[in-house]
């Protein structure tokens, strides 16, 4: 069974993708508005964790419209909502793609897709959408986290990664200028792999150590 | 890292444990209030399952306030609750766990704990609570059931397992007769262990089909 893990080179989706290798055969995938190169940034990553690794383009149209959205809101949820669902929609809509997970957490509250909405998806493409941390919490994640991943932390504005967010603020920053982004985007510690500790099992590492 | 999966002996609680099998050394916890067997029919089917066991004895009194709980509600969503609530709190208390697991799904409704309680118990004692089929649905979890263990499944009176309800139902037979057991419960499918179908690695088995 193949599963298509949505995959920023964060710790959260590097994580979902590791707990998922003992069961499916892992694809890494990294959608793009194709506004900065944020699909080569992950395939480097997705290299470094071992999994293959492919890029999803999104219609232009959906960043313009989260782009309008967070500009409205003042603040970037609905918009990272925005197109997390287009990116799950249109992996579902792949004829090949039947598992589709991501890296949210319990205590994420952006993105998350409500359960109606998984459903839709999930019953409209005969697809199965899973977040395998859905049931971790923040400091279980970080247990894990240490465990299997070397990662760097910083502020959002000093991590380049392959997230939303990051071509969601550079068509901010085009469109209505560098002041506009740490006004609508509150700052918060982000994220992204260097590399993976170990590709043994846990197990068998634990018994070299 | 151990975790200590809360076990009924049916298809979720196994499966939560399978998962966490790579990252974790797993133990299986069944809890009993010493009405029923239940301990020693999850002990062989934890065998079956290759996984260290052991029961854990709860307070008489949550059973039987669980029981005037159904009685008075008139359904078991609160009486369940309760009682894996307390299952929760007692594993926390125990200075050696730190991992606790159990086999709740995305689209269970009970047992559910909710967010405040479940950061209360981790942050009073310390401990990381994990479902690690939180984030799958129910086709997630038969896909993956399918593949990892074969089941006996009934209707709820008729299959023998180590749940909550188990014990619940035999307090409410003695107390109040048999008629009200169909008049509180509601008719449900039951899942039931037989047997794991591999015990190799998914991966390693798939390079044999």
């Amino acid at each position: 069974m193949q599963v298509s893990v949505l995959f920023s080179g964060g710790k959260d989706s590097s994580l979902a993708a590791i707990l998922l290798e003992p069961f499916f055969d892992v694809e890494l995938v990294t959608c793009t508005f194709s506004v900065l190169p944020v699909g080569e940034i992950a395939r480097e990553t997705a290299a470094r964790l071992g999994f293959a690794h492919r890029v999803l383009q999104l219609e232009r149209s959906v960043l313009e419209k989260a782009c309008d959205l967070v500009i409205g809101d003042g603040f970037p949820r609905n918009a990272i909502n925005l197109i997390h669902e287009n990116a799950v929609e249109e992996l579902a809509a792949d004829g090949h793609v039947c598992f589709i997970a991501d890296g949210i957490r319990r205590d994420d509250r952006v993105p998350v897709l409500g359960i109606p909405c998984i459903r839709s998806i999930e019953d409209r493409h005969g697809v199965h959408y899973l977040s395998p941390l859905k049931g971790y919490g923040r400091a279980a994640v970080n247990e894990l986290v240490s465990r299997h991943l070397l990662i760097e932390e910083g502020q959002s504005d000093s991590i380049i990664k392959a997230d939303y967010e990051t071509e969601l603020r550079e068509i901010i920053r085009k469109r209505h200028g560098l002041e506009k982004i740490s006004e609508v985007f509150p700052a918060h510690i982000q994220s992204r792999v260097i590399e993976r500790k170990s590709q043994a099992r846990p197990e068998q590492a634990d018994r070299h150590d």
